[in-house]
């Protein structure tokens, strides 16, 4: 079977840009700062289980995005997850946190009601995405 | 200054062995399997801001670390995260997860009363961790 994004995934985010053979994915929730990083192989839950090449480039992949999301955001501290209890497609959480963020110091997962991005933040926030992770 | 492990940590957990210059810790909470890896390296919060031979040492450990406790707890899915909300020191949760534990499908942090290791439950997961790691 070829990769497919898992539906819950396509269903809570926007699509950004590809890195490093991963799809990069804004996670529609304007409270947080939040990438998800997916590495487009088929049948994978965990990173372990990924060949050496891909092991490689998806830590590449989310150390980049950690490092730029965080500059670009000002991020505080940056959490880097790969949890999938709800989802068990292999994919990575990339979120900026702050002091004064809707879920400090606990993590983000399941805190309070989704924010939904309005068309024109989303907008610009997609560019802003392409731009510095291209 | 030298690497010194935060308070924190050294007073949530047990020291199980070193691997690739990571120190791996039991969590004292036996409700879930749960280790974390420490960088043995002074002053770093984000895994981004290791040297390169400092980054890949620690992604062994933490593929390593995630592989072996999985297949040695028989875990449903790992949960692997830097977050460092609460403790910036730069360590990485390794966490084997279970649909039927007292925190699935949510994330573990924060979740309920920790229940601390027995003396003699402690240490005989010590002893088979460092087996397990060795």
């Amino acid at each position: 079977m070829p990769f497919q994004l898992h539906p819950k995934l396509a269903a809570d985010t926007h699509f950004v840009c590809e890195l490093e053979n991963c799809q990069v994915l804004l996670m529609d929730d304007a409270r947080f700062p939040w990438l998800i990083l997916v590495p487009q192989i088929a049948d994978v839950r965990e990173l372990y289980q990924l060949h050496e090449d891909a092991q490689q480039q998806t830590y590449r992949a989310m150390l980049r995005a950690a490092q730029l999301l965080a500059q670009h955001t000002q991020a505080e501290k940056m959490n880097v997850a790969a949890l999938g209890n709800q989802v068990s497609q292999l994919h990575i959480h990339i979120i900026s946190r702050y002091q004064t963020d809707a879920a400090w110091p606990g993590p983000v997962w399941g805190v309070g009601e989704t924010t939904h991005y309005e068309a024109a933040e989303l907008t610009t926030k997609l560019q802003d995405l392409r731009r510095i992770l291209g």
